[in-house]
């Protein structure tokens, strides 16, 4: 039996969750987990339709994305994976989508700007979207190239991961992340419904922009950090 | 045996209806009901999943808010609903959601013009949207003044919350009430279904104001009153 | 046992396709189903929720809307019902919905136009909408004037109810019709998604304005008079 | 027992993928597939509602549209399934749905711009729109003509129906295929996903044109070709 079986199914059970929760269509959509004991990396194989996935089809490659266990392919977006593993030290499960309208407002190449208390509840900034890839970075190394965009966003913006767990890859579509698996499919949750949100409250007052500091504020901190009061505590 | 069980378990079937009527995702919204005769609100603990709520997780807390029953710590909201138990004297329960529609008119802080006939079988007036929370009031005690902001749009509005029974509060999402906790809920479900048809409405002739005042009172008095000759009169 | 059971039967099945069609929330709606020889409308009770609702509560009344039979009061639209039937010599059934999109229309007031072959598959004309009612007319015999308005649009258009067998009351809704209770709802089903389609249509080019006569006539009589060849034929 | 068996039996499933995935709402659309070495094409009845469709009601008709088995009479569109068979000799299925944003283009009469990865997965192109028919085409031979516009489409626009595997009649609704009839299905599905995507994307940002060629090429032929590396190569 696989040394890796707990959290090939942690990662089974997030990846079913996307087409549970209708954040993809057929077989997009992926969502890994990292054991940073262990240095490896458990994701969906790539082209599977979900209602074939099984526990023992997710594959496990190393942080250098070489195979360590499995009988398929994992996902073409492999690479974006393990490098968002190595460089935010404290997330434990990436989840990409391509939920509908996260994925209009990448094709767009607009940030999703802070314009409600559902959006501040779970960060303080706009959710970014990153710069549009040179025609060499996409040549040479797809994927890791993807990683890196999302990486020189959060540099350039001064975002923190641990706060900021979504992106906009743009013209392509939403990458989350979480302390688990389970968690970074609940940012593509979250961020399917904000990014609706926010196209609903523009097509009704194109004049809006952002809250005030102080209500984002008040919503984040209201359930993260020392002074939350927001759940159970636990 | 809880004193309160009847009570919670119609606050439990209220809440459960969140879900299924698809009025907010994951741990969003709350309802709660009052027993004016105890003095007590039976309420959804903080950030609880539905999938996971039971009866006996339903949180009793007297009308200041303080802890009558329960393990768990009660919505981050309640005090907004004891705010509105202790102003509106004829309700009996409160539902608050982050459904889809509804918080888009708060997030353009528009109040939803009555359009149609759907808007008048339920209210005469527009659904009203309150003003932005100075810093102050979001700095002092945010729940309470979202209930004061609430109070406040009802007192300048001339409005009458046994008529109007649903508010957007601006940036945040709408609050719904009734006579117990099931009605607070098809408010809700109702709000949301107007603020979806009056978006369309808008989209397809941006020039539509109101529809008129005797077709308004013809809808709202056929089923509200002395007069009302819909439904089964029981 | 009721002589109308097997009317009462047709008419119940009918309205339970609203809420499984997702045609309207909560106790909106009802169909009906006349039988001439007998001179009986059968009719759901008013304000009654579907989930509730049981064969036995279809109400039957006359022509001129006395009650025939039944323990429950009628559907306050009765009145709109029964002016179509005397005035619209072949048709079997009535729907009438709140269907987000057609409702939509009918606040915009404005007719849906014939933009393409799901519309003209059904009819040729544009989707006919009232003109708003009078102040005397709302406050006079309401739903009988509903039905005047309808039986005026038919008349100006020089429409013919036996091919457009829907119609948009401004500032309401839709009503429809068919030669049974079931086609009644099936033109409701195909009026919601006529409405979507043309909504969206308008969105991406506000320049279109209506598909060629000879295409419409195409679809419409592939399907409908002496040459069709859709269908079986029976 | 049919010879036909196991065709109809695939071309049945198909059919029955429409309503499942929403593609089309009562008897609209149509899903066939070829055996080219028999020289028989099995095709939907026409008129045939999904809920009462059975493997034994698929049709059998010839290259020349001339019924080979079953009881009842082919889709009306069987001569534009036929056309596409016979000119594009390497597709297996073609699918014909209304499915909602599709529909919207088609009825807007524009080509679907490629706006994303998503888009760019499945095709380097736009998704075509064929021209308006002219009324003689219209009176002609209509089905027989619709087939002729796309395959002009496909032809004015150097278009390779083994990359494009899916087209807009202008002013009715899509056509797709692929080399079984799931493909062609598989092909409504995600054409429907593109659809709502670049309408969502055009309403947040009107400037937005097409991305990047080496973009397209990347995501293209990281699916398809030689050096494909999506999937499980098998």
């Amino acid at each position: 039996m696989s040394k890796y079986k707990y959290l090939k199914e942690l990662v089974y059970e997030a990846n079913m969750e996307i087409p549970k929760e209708e954040l993809a269509i057929v077989t997009f959509g992926n969502v890994s987990g990292v054991d940073r004991a262990e240095g490896i990396v458990a994701i969906k194989p790539s082209g599977v339709p979900y209602h074939k996935l099984r526990v023992e089809d997710i594959v496990i490659v190393d942080m250098d994305n070489m195979l360590v266990e499995g009988k398929l392919r994992p996902s073409s977006d492999t690479k974006t994976h393990t490098l968002l593993y190595k460089n935010f030290p404290s997330i434990g499960g990436v989840c990409h989508t391509h939920s509908t309208y996260a994925v209009a407002w990448a094709q767009a190449m607009k940030p999703i700007p802070n314009l409600g208390t559902t959006h501040a509840d779970h960060l303080t900034s706009s959710i970014p979207v990153t710069d549009v890839m040179s025609d060499e970075m996409i040549l040479l190394d797809y994927e890791m190239e993807t990683g890196n965009q999302i990486l020189d966003t959060f540099r350039k913006g001064s975002l923190n991961p641990d706060e900021v767990e979504m992106v906009l890859v743009a013209c392509h579509g939403p990458f989350t992340w979480g302390n688990d698996p389970a968690k970074a499919v609940y940012n593509s949750i979250v961020l399917e419904e904000i990014a609706k949100m926010a196209f609903l409250t523009l097509q009704i007052n194109p004049n809006i922009t952002s809250i005030k500091q102080s209500l984002i504020d008040k919503h984040y901190f209201r359930k993260h950090g020392k002074d939350a009061y927001y759940g159970q505590g636990c």
